[in-house]
């Protein structure tokens, strides 16, 4: 590496907690003083050191902070969590991913993390609240995972499946010391855990902000089992369209065999042969069909229509599904 | 154009693709470089060529991409949206014109970005999903305005009264063949239409993402008629107030002749004579009126009160208008 | 301060108005040309002159602009509000604090002004819209605080608690002549109060924007008082857990003496002896308490549960609290 790349890769470092602009100036802050540097023989040899380095490397783009919480957005929580990460992190770009997880159902918040956050980029830093235990002696956590993500959240189980199928890397136990003093401890969202998720978006190290622990609670949430040549599952989630969301991705239903055509359904006491689509527009409007959709997981749908609503279902039930049995007529 | 301006416009179109930073880290890499090239007479000249060089139009500016669906904000959908565009374009500015599109209402998600978009600046890009038909053999599109925006979604007409209104330059039909492989069809919003978004963003041109074409869906909404002295038209929308909006502009009311200090209005087969307002507060709290409100449209309205709770009204319903008429007595 | 220190002051006040890169950009500009300017002498101590100056004051941060509204997300009201301040400063960082205030309650949006803005980082700036009498001969104004905030909004006391709770630095009255001509007169939110907050965030001046003023409109919202033992208040807010929020401070509170164990409550005709405590955890599943919560307010709770729901309790009730009562007997 050249002398001025290694002056960069240097300096980089030093700015590393700061943001683009200032890392900008700072090359520029360089490259100007190194003309002072410089000797002749270095001096004749300049604009090669400078052609032959890639700058891009050394900017350093945006934090991205997703939020998933169970606040709402009628009440003025989100934005306070945000402002706490913006005093901190201007620069994040702060994605909701959703505030409207059902009061305390910390069940639904970890389905909806397991199935959004994996779309962000690398780097990406998750804020998880749905904390009914917020100010007992819960602990608050970081978990890097292997494809290099950062959730911040309670330890509650919450974010136990997101972290597990992205693989844990590490886990730190939030050190209440590194946070500041606050007057209230019941929105720890704001205080404890935007605040966390800010710092390490400028770059601070996970191990300033708590020790390396080995174990975080874990729930076995999402396992479908096999009972019968059924497979035994539940209702994770009804989105606005009233499709019905279980917790089968295509690897449980292939406990069944290989892909089928159709499947029947056991659902609210009521059974269904249902086809296995691609899409909705494949069966005829207000028809119900089976398909792995925008989750990842088996939802069941209606063409054009809403299949909670018509089916009856409520999160939290059991649905089981089998091959379409040949008749033995 | 001096020497450096021309290679700093050179240097321009060659990472027109990438960000901010790396541009100005360009400039700051040309700059640097520039010295070992000038010749000592450019070099007594050097001043003068920095000097009069505009670096404004070498900034780009962070590309606007506006989201209109009918996702809903209580599922993960509108997160992954914006997950897919920033992992591409990290710098967008994504603003959510509205996700409570109901669900599968393409007539009110085309009213919806006729009234919205026309207020972005140049140049932004807007991702518009009402697709009940996704995954089949609908086309995508990519569509360029005259007003310098460009409307990315399904070819169903749901574009057609924004597009229009703002002139069409440019039509494109996205190729499946630029688009990452994927495994679910049902959602296209994020794996097809908000891929497109974030590749504009970043400076790839509509023709590499797609085949030009000379037609698009077309559905003529919003154009009211007159029979015997009556102007016919529709209630297109009742907003969070409870006002009656219609797709009366200022131009279809003048059909009727100049504009009149009241008209009489017939709506759910009841009959009103209101006054054309500027603001809601000219008549008394409680009372009715007509304006043309934030939308440019005609919107039936109560001072301090809901219009559509008063009168019962629903979206979809025919509204009838003529000037008051002078009384034969 | 050195000779370039003073040349990029200078450059700095010259561009104020103007975004980062273009900060940025100037700052690569001067040192380019700077080098022509500078005497053999200076030359020398080049390095000095560079090496000691302090960038990162001449970077200017992306501003920060909060929306406070009764909107609603479902209209494309607050989009085209978006669309106004981008059109203008492309760099803000937009923070949504609600736009779910109920339609024309200037109380509620005056309430959550007052809880929510305080936790923005100094040069926030904050559009405040819920404006039943908009286009009437209501004014409009910028309010600057001491605590380094800027509101924006109507003169209708919609403001007061928040602003004077930061202290009041200075008022301005919106000057019509400086706001583009607007076809519509009930939209001020998207038409001035975006224009002016946008403008404010590129840097231009309140005091060109409108004449300094010496009073705003006030309300006294949020004064409890004692009367016979009892601190006498009123619900301010439900929150989205059914958490009933009172306008009692901690202040207010040690009004009724040292704060207690235990206080009794008077609401909806019933009383309840309820334990002050710190977080929800503190008592059973079920059961209910007050606390001080992340509003700062007191606030009537249950464990995992909604006090607003249980209490039949609604926004604007009376409510009284005095110290436990040891029983006589």
């Amino acid at each position: 590496m050249s002398y001025l790349g290694r002056k960069l890769t240097d300096a980089h470092a030093k700015v590393c907690p700061y943001h683009d602009y200032l890392l900008v100036s700072e090359i520029v802050h360089l490259l100007a003083s190194y003309s002072s540097y410089v000797t002749p023989s270095i001096k004749s040899n300049r604009e090669n050191f400078i052609e032959g380095f890639d700058f891009s490397p050394l900017v350093r783009k945006r934090p991205i902070i997703t939020l998933t919480t169970d606040y709402g957005l009628e009440d003025p929580y989100v934005a306070e969590v945000k402002a706490k990460i913006l005093s901190i992190a201007r620069d994040a770009q702060i994605v909701d991913i959703t505030h409207a997880i059902p009061s305390f159902d910390e069940k639904r918040g970890a389905f909806i993390l397991l199935t959004a956050t994996k779309h962000f980029p690398k780097g990406t830093i998750h804020v998880c609240v749905v904390d009914p235990k917020v100010g007992t002696e819960r602990k608050g956590i970081i978990v890097v995972t292997k494809s290099g993500h950062t959730f911040v959240g309670p330890d509650t189980g919450l974010m136990w499946p997101a972290v597990s199928a992205a693989g844990i890397m590490s886990i730190y136990e939030i050190d209440e010391l590194k946070i500041p003093p606050r007057t209230c401890e019941t929105f720890h969202g704001r205080d404890v855990f935007a605040y966390v998720a800010a710092k390490l978006a400028i770059g601070v190290k996970p191990a300033r902000l708590g020790k390396k622990i080995k174990h975080m609670m874990r729930v076995e949430y999402f396992e479908p089992t096999i009972e019968d040549y059924w497979l035994c599952a539940e209702l994770m989630h009804i989105d606005k369209f009233g499709n019905i969301i279980t917790n089968v991705s295509k690897e449980s239903l292939m406990l069944l065999g290989p892909i089928a055509e159709k499947y029947e359904v056991e659902l609210c006491g009521r059974h269904y042969i249902l086809p296995l689509c691609k899409t909705y527009g494949e069966v005829p409007v207000g028809s119900m069909l089976i398909l792995f959709g925008g989750t990842g997981f088996l939802e069941i749908a209606v063409n054009m229509g809403s299949a909670a609503e018509i089916i009856g279902a409520k999160v939290g039930e059991r649905i089981r599904i089998r091959r379409e049995q040949e008749s033995p007529y």
